[in-house]
């Protein structure tokens, strides 16, 4: 065992200054995470300190922090398929580099968000991996995390903001094949679920809705567009709504499974036939798109992969290998998958 | 505004001792949460110091701890209905108590379990609600709560001992009336699908299911008894190991929800006839139970009840309206769900 000594002597900043051929002015910003000082510096002078044996209340406070090995996970609720897959991919990565996640609702509320940020700041989390809630407007609840260089990484509900990071798929692109799809299948009148268009989700997938539209010359009918909070409720809902519209819609694109299926078994039990009088897709793959009948057109939605990709830019930022403040935006790659739901001519595939 | 004032002097346990006519010794142990000091007196001792403006750090500390208004909860994974709507519950009431949740995965080890306990314990957490992973033996990782007297509530998967409080629905009772319902049904070869046996709740359900064959003088086939990890993928292999019986079966029951779909449909499409050739039962009412056709017959759980009532319990306790160590287990009701994938005989029921 190697002892590095200094003999009585308790090692100050000049010492750490002389050593590292830096300002004592810069070794002392470097201990207290000062934003002027850059980020290589930074761990030469905490690398050096630590060897030195160098103590301070400010400086034994962040390597404490440094210690927790701790994630925090903000997301809206934990009650769907998608957001369970995400957190089994952050949570894959996390036990691999010796990181544990600790994890939070907002239940869909910015003040909810807001408390849980400060919990998550208060148990000392390393890092912050966030998905949105419905009704937030802006992101100051994170300003501390930010402050004091702790890194926040947005996925899926991101914040449209040049300084966040953000991982996502291409929604406009994905909702843009699913329209495509059905008006291939014939469909001419397609009602559109959508959610909350605050959330770029939402807002993308009708974008891609409409330009899909666009692309093959159908004029856009505002009144099939239905908002809602896509629950399994809101598709009962949308079922007896449309079930009122006259002439009948053909074709029926939500922007999630639950609330597609929900609405699918209730046409199907007024009686009209799937495919055939309304030809159906949902958005985000989850088990239950394979149990309904018949089989739910949809887009697999990578969340495993998505809190993977989240965890891993994390871990590598705050182990220094990669550095976040680089990169805007990750796109994940998503996918159509045609299932019985939509398919009118098979031949057609 | 009232200010309460004792000069320049510093209060001392002797003050409060004078003032609560109690040992100067009993106010320093109750100070420092003393197991030999009763509730009651520390709940006088506590309240007398911060009128008094008494000062000390582990006492400054305790009120640091007390002020966290954060509860954590373990569970085995995030990724089931049931989890989902137990979390919404607690949710609920520790909202409108002021409280916050945060949440970790076991992801069923008993190691992450202990990680996961001392991540709460260094987020000075005011109290643990528990389900256990698959293989926890013991309880020894929640010492450190025990001792500094931090309230941990078991719910659903339960560890058997006197010193702890349990919440839970009585799976023998339940899973006696599914398998008797089966039998009512002319069933006479019934396969039960089982998890792991370690667990409270699979094995009382394997006990319901084998009483109520006793109950109906059927011998028990060990044969029929499938230990499983109940997974979608589980339910797949077991419907492959049942077309493998001869003769067939004539009952499924299976310990959730999830791994019952995936078995009936697997099942259907090798061309049994569900419930004429082979009546199926589940456990925990998930959504799916009422997408799958034909619709699965199952118990009805109260996850969010579960959550709610486990919640409101800790925060009594918390705020000294209730106290958990005199409770030993709080029993849930649940209720059989008969639908069509067991109903031979509509006329039975």
């Amino acid at each position: 065992m190697q002892i590095i000594s200094t003999g009585n002597k308790e090692i100050t900043i000049y010492d750490i200054a002389r050593k590292l051929n830096i300002s004592p002015a810069t070794v002392s910003r470097g201990l207290n995470d000062h934003p002027a000082v850059n980020k290589e510096t930074k761990k030469k002078i905490f690398s050096m300190a630590k060897e030195m044996g160098y103590r301070s209340n400010t400086f034994a406070s962040n390597l404490r922090r440094q210690r927790t090995n701790t994630i925090g996970v903000i997301v809206p609720r934990l009650n769907s398929n998608f957001m369970s897959s995400v957190i089994a991919g952050m949570e894959k990565v996390a036990n691999q580099a010796g990181y544990n996640l600790i994890i939070s609702q907002s239940l869909e509320t910015a003040k909810k968000e807001a408390t849980n940020a400060q919990t998550m700041f208060n148990s000392r989390v390393d890092g912050l991996l966030v998905s949105l809630a419905y009704d937030t407007d802006n992101i100051d609840h994170f300003k501390d995390f930010l402050k004091k260089g702790i890194p926040v990484i947005f996925f899926d509900r991101v914040f449209n903001h040049k300084q966040c990071t953000g991982i996502v798929i291409d929604n406009i692109k994905a909702a843009q094949e699913v329209t495509a799809h059905l008006i291939g299948q014939g469909c001419r009148r397609i009602v559109h679920i959508t959610g909350n268009l605050k959330r770029n989700v939402y807002a993308d997938r009708l974008k891609g809705y409409k330009y899909a539209l666009t692309d093959h010359n159908l004029a856009l009918d505002p009144n099939l567009i239905l908002e809602t909070n896509l629950s399994v409720e809101a598709g009962v809902e949308a079922a007896e709504k449309i079930l009122q519209m006259n002439p009948l819609p053909d074709g029926v694109f939500a922007a999630n499974d639950a609330c597609a299926v929900s609405c699918l078994q209730t046409l199907k039990q007024a009686g009209i036939a799937i495919p055939q009088d309304i030809a159906f897709a949902g958005f985000n793959n989850d088990p239950v798109s394979k149990v309904v009948e018949p089989n739910l057109t949809t887009v697999d939605y990578p969340g495993s992969e998505m809190g993977e990709v989240a965890a891993q830019n994390l871990i590598n930022h705050l182990n220094g290998t990669a550095n976040i403040n680089n990169t805007n935006t990750i796109i994940l790659r998503s996918e159509l998958i045609i299932r019985e739901s939509s398919l009118r001519h098979p031949e057609h595939i």
